[in-house]
């Protein structure tokens, strides 16, 4: 299949962007010397994920159990479920780790680790849990010197013997990465992140209890970190495209972006210059990350199918299936005989997770231009 | 199955309320005496437009050529995609009206329409088309008393004999209504809405063109609306469940809202005043249509599982699979305490399109709490 053969709008990924995404931040993992998780939330992909397990990840971490669920059947079993578990959904833990999925499972507070260890009793299961480490205040988990850290970690750890639950770790993201924009700023928080987390597993070791694993990340966090002494692995998804708002933090160039959405010139509105084209919010999603940041991309950049900006336009507008397309700097004359109906044009997205979340399929394209169909999975 | 058997997040559809914002909207169009044509991009759910369907409701709208084809294989024949046709999307359109769907198409440029025409010529089928009229300036159409109006009426009418179109009427849609909030200004925007639609309709009529369908609609003005002489048929979608943009909006009150998120607490940061949940934006969507109106409801508006609302909280931040509902008016003491680990909510969205897009599919509740599941399409 070729481009001009896909009905719009349309997911697209540039697959030499996303082997070059992939292979960057393996090789980054490999240099500091510590195993790499992606998170699979970004694509919701087992070719994209096969991709980089190829180039060395191990383990994948999802966000749902119907994300586990799905990439166990298709062949993965090391998987980290990377938000915190409630007593509601244990069945669907318990099965997949009787299918003999390697499930892990994580918490932050003494109620879900208990609810873990009881439940796992009364099963006859020995959950491996982490425990959550909020190490930047953007949202979940233990800050590493609360004394409650403790008391999670011996509730999981029991006398040792087999139980319903086992301390496996603690992990750790530095979300709020994605407010900064400076290097300088990205290792701080990185070194922050790391620095937590290890003081965490520290406090837990100290007090008689296992801590194997050390997870850390977020894709400016892995791509700042100059060092991860004390880590063992760290999880990024996103990075496998990029997208715009990444690119305002300054971890990747705009020619990284591996996720586009394909449109569709369908009229204008010649007076104000705009073009409406077949992208709105169903396609690009209501995501606008980059409002907030130095530079505010609308719902999304506009370029050319040969991958050149289409300078001074911007998705200004977004229904629910109708973009507007604006010429905001007024030059370029009559955007009807610039832009035709029936143009096709690509759209660089604000957030990738969501944007591609929007689609059923993904299509992507070679370096030749070949274009196959990778499936997605979406809902919980 | 019963509420405690959903796992979270899902997406519920009270069913009372969602009858009641039914027979409400087709009270009202019978009272106006006009025509009444849902557009089920809102629900993508052919038990819901079913339910519209038996309460009066003439045809569908739908936003892509999925809907279509979809609602076309669940027995509904008379359809209108509302969306501008281009060149490459006629061979489904072609497809569907073989299998003997009445589909209609709407263009509002010269191109388009040649484009329908001359595809319909070269395959024997003649599509009707209707011409859409920008009576607001906020997306889409052509202006009443633009002169290419008449030019497009001709392309598509050719003389009258039949050929690749025909033309059969004009349609407009109101968008700019959800940027208003008082009943006054919703009434001058419905007239505005009428008024400049059955302009356009004359004037194709005084060219000697034919016009049988004047229709226009959104759901403020199709309620806003004080006649609608010169009108066949209006057009709403949201109305069927209703959300927190048109609340704000004036047309609803917050307990005419038929679609919710059921969520879980995960956890909490105590010193924060701060309940995360399990509905991130993946579940929430990232539509913050309240951020502009009088009311910023974040997120969404929470409510406690019997329709209580959550006063003080909000949910202010959504990642992906994680909601921060926070306290943020500081009172009710220890977050943790009145909203435990395990707590079951309701969280009201911005925007019930774009809400529950991302679900697979509804939970609908009866009146007596019996819950089934309604299927939702995806994807274009």
């Amino acid at each position: 299949m070729t481009l001009d053969q896909i009905e719009t709008p349309a997911a697209l990924i540039d697959r030499p962007r996303m082997e070059r995404n992939i292979a960057r931040m393996q090789s980054r993992m490999d240099t500091l010397g510590v195993a790499f998780r992606p998170h699979v939330k970004t694509t919701k992909c087992v070719e994209v994920a096969r991709a980089q397990r190829d180039a060395g990840a191990r383990g994948i971490t999802v966000s749902t159990l119907k994300e586990a669920e799905q990439f166990f059947a298709a062949g993965f079993s090391d998987i980290l479920y990377a938000v915190g578990i409630v007593a509601s959904k244990l069945p669907r833990a318990l099965a997949l780790r009787r299918a003999g999925c390697d499930l892990k499972l994580i918490v932050d507070n003494l109620e879900a680790a208990q609810a873990v260890a009881e439940f796992g009793r009364a099963y006859g299961e020995t959950f491996e849990v982490w425990i959550e480490i909020d190490t930047d205040g953007h949202r979940s988990g233990v800050q590493p010197d609360e004394s409650r850290l403790l008391d999670i970690g011996r509730m999981l750890h029991g006398d040792g013997e087999p139980h319903g639950a086992r301390l496996g770790g603690v992990m750790t993201h530095a979300g709020s990465s994605y407010d900064l924009n400076t290097p300088d700023a990205l290792a701080a928080l990185a070194e922050q992140e790391r620095a937590g987390c290890v003081r965490a597993a520290g406090r837990l070791r100290d007090a008689g209890l296992p801590c194997d694993v050390v997870s850390v990340g977020s894709t400016p966090t892995a791509l700042a970190a100059r060092h991860l002494e004390g880590v063992t692995e760290v999880r990024a998804g996103v990075y496998v495209f990029f997208d715009l708002v990444m690119r305002n933090v300054g971890v990747c160039a705009t020619d990284d972006l591996a996720l586009s959405v394909l449109t569709t010139v369908i009229g204008h509105q010649v007076d104000k210059g705009w073009a409406i084209v077949d992208a709105g919010w169903m396609a690009m999603s209501r995501d606008r990350g980059t409002a907030k940041q130095t530079h505010d991309y609308g719902y999304g950049q506009a370029r050319m199918l040969d991958g050149a900006p289409l300078d001074g336009y911007m998705l200004t507008g977004a229904n629910q299936e109708h973009g507007i397309l604006a010429n905001v700097d007024h030059r370029g004359g009559d955007v009807s005989v610039h832009l035709p109906v029936g143009t096709r044009l690509l759209i660089l997205p604000n957030h990738a997770c969501a944007t591609g979340a929007q689609f059923p399929v993904y299509y992507a394209r070679s370096e030749e231009g070949e274009v196959v169909v990778w499936g997605r999975f979406y809902g919980w």
